[in-house]
């Protein structure tokens, strides 16, 4: 390398610092090698990461390979729950939130996840909050079954103020063709069970942050005084006699359902994630036409968080259903008579409503 | 929905439309569907796309199905150069820079493009410009004979400042697992084939940004004049007389290789993307251990753009090939007996250089 001019303009100068990156990247190929699974060729790199399908020798699908493979796809974010972590400084979990998105958006399908990428996109990030989210990602697509197969960190100042990120993920699952879960056996009188959250999940974070004025730009110190302020009605861990502190009910990863619904799948007629939109905006994308959902909201409790974010926001009670998981994070359709069996192999699903005839506009009709 | 207590505060009011975001998206469900490949099983969502993978009737490969697939993913973002079409209000370009970067990378291996799905994170973009930036992903897609998936937008508030975005891209394709390409089979004496880039293509815009003043948060209209003046020394177009406006420069979409590299590839033994990191930092990636390459940077004339940036910043010649392409975007190793086959079938491709033995640290050596 020729001896550069002082006054000239570097890369590292401008804010990009190309070799920095790049030892980061060995670390995050680290990570990576944790979640390996056979089908995996090469580690993350050079230009991409390479699985290979495993097929069933003849027709039959036995010895775990797929006859009739299909590829199921998704990308999201975690939304501006990052926000809430950075001022916390307390990057794992959002790893977490991003592979659990995402996974639970594929196995809608009936999909095994196979691998996944990760995005960061940021400005003025830490190495070790960068590593924090990795590993994060890493744990949670272990947990998932899948590997993770390559990411991408890019240093974007301009775009982002000095210590704001965006975390984006991509997941391919696959499922056999004539396995496919797409809701259109659904029928009048099928039974939906749910499956409770785990908080927010990663849906209504920027209404949450007008609400409790934390991460809006607003001092820090003040903002993360907000969010260890406990609340006596919060209580997510048995530790938290007084109260649980906001920031961590909010920080509390987003649920992965994966493992449990793995088990019960061929039984499942529906599955619909209940992200952005709630259960009104996200029920009824499964229903066949004609088909509605009447979900009884007394069948479960609402948790704390939700009525506390209703209580200081004053938010209308419909418009906490539309933003919110409210509690269901997963609503599953089965036939009545499969009800019972499914219900044992997920023993904190409750019975929320049943599939009924008709709805017109309202799909999704709460008595 | 009952009726809104007018004090509350509503997710449409903290900055987030779910509404208006519902009907984008179908909007941008038409646009894929102009993609679609007869593989693609359900129009984009409900929760995810499907892809069904053709596999080989028998043993053979014939009639167009894979018998031993390998899954090929990636991901990467445009980088900063969205700040430049922020300014301009021109973003239909983008959705090629996007699909370009990543079906670039996947295509080192060997792999045909199946299918892609955008990320749009950002804060107020209106309507017309994510539908630019869609029609511009659909465009590049189509292009390349891939689908466009899915895809998801984000609007973060307090994470992107009003105009700001970050355009992130995921592409999976596929290659027989005998047909990857990995570089191991380079040998001393190979040629390598350089295949010009339409410009900077996605990478070194935030030196580009500092060295003109553009795109980094001052006077949008002394902004917007910088990026409309002409420099006599760039002729991108031939009606660019008096010289291209250094705007239409650095917004022209990174260009994809898959067309022309797909009826050569059994004859190469290795492809490097040279995107961030320039030819020093990615043609090394792809050579067997103890094995350089001799690179003649006078083989081609690198493009007026790249000179002008280096003088209007004095930044340093070695800086230079370290940040941008300058001038090739995508160099293939083949052997000395493929060479004018392949030259031939890649008209615009010039040699630049040869693999040697050794070289150690420096991988690319610059006589």
């Amino acid at each position: 390398m020729s001896p550069e001019d002082r006054s000239s303009i570097s890369y590292a100068e401008a804010g990009v610092d190309v070799e920095a990156a790049g030892r980061l990247v060995s670390r995050f190929a680290r990570l990576a090698r944790g979640t390996r699974r056979p089908e995996v060729i090469a580690d993350v790199g050079p230009f991409a990461g390479l699985f290979r399908l495993t097929l069933a020798k003849g027709e039959s699908a036995s010895g775990g390979g797929y006859r009739d493979p299909v590829l199921v796809a998704s990308t999201d974010s975690v939304g501006t729950k990052v926000k809430l972590a950075a001022l916390l400084g307390r990057y794992h979990g959002l790893g977490h939130d991003v592979v659990s998105q995402n996974v639970n958006d594929i196995i809608t399908t009936g999909a095994e996840p196979l691998f996944f990428l990760d995005y960061i996109g940021g400005c003025g990030l830490d190495d070790d909050a960068k590593l924090s989210i990795v590993r994060g990602v890493a744990d949670a697509c272990r947990e998932a079954g899948c590997a993770l197969l390559g990411g991408e960190t890019a240093e974007m100042p301009g775009v982002y103020a000095p210590g704001d990120l965006d975390l984006v993920g991509f997941v391919v699952g696959v499922v056999e063709r004539d396995a496919v879960i797409d809701g259109s056996r659904i029928g009048e009188g099928d039974v939906l069970l749910g499956s409770p959250s785990s908080g927010l999940h990663t849906n209504g974070y920027t209404l949450v942050r007008k609400v409790f004025g934390v991460g809006i730009g607003g001092d820090p110190a003040e903002e993360r005084r907000r969010l260890s302020r406990r609340y006596p009605g919060l209580k997510g861990t048995p530790s938290a006699g007084s109260g649980q502190a906001l920031g961590d009910e909010l920080l509390r990863p987003h649920r992965c359902y994966y493992n449990e619904l793995k088990t019960v799948m061929p039984r499942l007629k529906g599955i619909a994630h209940i992200s952005g939109g709630g259960i009104p905006g996200n029920l009824p994308r499964i229903l066949p036409e004609g088909l509605g959902a009447r979900v009884d909201r007394t069948a479960w409790e609402v948790p704390p968080i939700f009525r506390l974010i209703q209580e200081q926001g004053s938010v209308a009670e419909e418009e906490m259903w539309r933003v919110f998981n409210m509690g269901i994070g997963m609503i599953v359709a089965v036939s009545p008579a499969d009800a019972e069996a499914v219900r044992s192999a997920l023993p904190e699903a409750v019975v929320v409503g049943e599939v009924v005839r008709g709805a017109g506009e309202r799909k999704v009709i709460c008595p």
